[in-house]
């Protein structure tokens, strides 16, 4: 009885909402059992997602399975767009108060996939980073150079180009996807870098930390201050030649070591 | 009208929800204005969090206004037990890799306050971070020497312990805090450290990150292999002579240079 009375209580409390509140955002469907697993998954996929972020997690390969629709969640809803915009917003931040030096030798290193385009459609089709990684199927993706620009990056990258840096484009791409990648990047907005960094044939099967790390220290050599870093891979900020300043970026799909 | 056939579906969905599932389950009460800039808030503080756990925010003072319910919540909560224990699991499953050398020198680093320690409770009677630090205040706090343990830790201390590291404590408390600081080491359940480092008078003044970057350096120069480092802090981790591995604990609560 007293359930009953519950639930006519709740009919009136219904019929007093405002239309406008109806719907979505008053009634949750009725939670099934799994729901209790989901509110588990949820703790354990932010807590995996805190260690992967932080590098304390090390070297990892896929996303654990029970992680899937977090990750889906997270990198399509608004948490992924926000947690770039507050990178973005730090970076300029710092970028605002560098006093450059006039010579055209201020510098800022940004890494490519996941910084500045985004490879969310490719990911999208292959279980968000739980699927194995499949070079063939991604180069493809590659030479389509349509991965649209992250906004925020995109907005960042202007303004430290009206600031006054020379930006330097460092990216664990080979070679042979140069033009693509030019392509895609002028597709997505972006213009006037100093330079575009590639894997060459000397630099296969370097541990991407060594590899940025050599090629950030050969800019040091050649007289440029590295005020600025962006990646969202520790192995693009961490390693030697480090950026006054390195900025990383939320990626839970995926681990370069 | 079709707002209203609208609720009228709505109460028949309501009328077939079994009893066991109503009220928390199924019904949320109407949203007051002030429950979306709380959602804004949450979004916000969410990635600020993300900004300063990957240290993307550099040095900051107290946490943001609009974030002292969400870090109280993430505090008291879940969240920070789960992240705790997420990051002791990855430290652990590294250190069982560890080849030890079996002639006493295979060392692990802890630093104490939000890694060992536990010192929610005098946070919790000052704002969880938004009030300025007062150092006289939180020294009454330490002599107390009753902060507890964090689970999490007190864990991966005894495991640490039975694989053999010696373990050595490298706080930014200073010398004249040694026995409060040992006293409430014993009280929380730690035991048999090699070392307990404190800041005496040469090091004050000194950053934290120098600080323990030299610490850290005399031991490298007496021959222990630093295998692991673990800390709430950056300047825990980062600087010179760094460990193998370096754990990032959370602690959205305060941030030492």
């Amino acid at each position: 009885m007293a359930s009953v009375r519950h639930r006519l209580l709740l009919l009136v409390t219904l019929l007093a909402i405002p239309a406008s509140l109806s719907s979505q955002s008053v009634i949750q469907m009725p939670r099934k059992r799994h729901r209790f697993a989901a509110s588990d998954d949820s703790l354990y996929c932010d807590s995996w997602r805190f260690s992967i972020e932080t590098n304390d997690a090390g070297t990892w390969s896929n996303i654990p399975s029970r992680c899937v629709r977090f990750v889906q969640d997270y990198m399509t809803g608004d948490r992924y767009r926000s947690d770039m915009a507050s990178v973005a917003n730090y970076s300029l931040s710092f970028a605002k108060g560098v006093t450059m030096g006039g010579d055209g030798k201020d510098a800022w290193v940004f890494d490519i996939d996941e910084t500045l385009l985004s490879n969310l459609a490719y990911y999208q089709a292959h279980g968000f980073g739980s699927e194995t990684f499949n070079e063939a199927f991604f180069d493809e993706w590659v030479d389509l150079a349509e991965a649209p620009a992250l906004p925020a990056s995109l907005n960042l990258y202007k303004e430290l180009e009206q600031l006054g840096f020379k930006m330097f484009l460092l990216t664990g791409r080979s070679e042979h996807q140069r033009n693509a990648t030019a392509r895609n990047l002028l597709y997505a907005g972006y213009n006037n870098w100093e330079r575009l960094l590639l894997r060459g044939p000397s630099d296969q099967g370097t541990p991407a930390t060594v590899y940025k790390s050599q090629k950030r220290s050969d800019l040091i050599n050649e007289g440029y201050r590295i005020h600025g870093s962006s990646g969202d891979q520790w192995s693009d900020l961490i390693g030697f030649a480090i950026a006054q300043r390195s900025f990383k970026l939320p990626n839970p799909m995926y681990y370069i070591a």
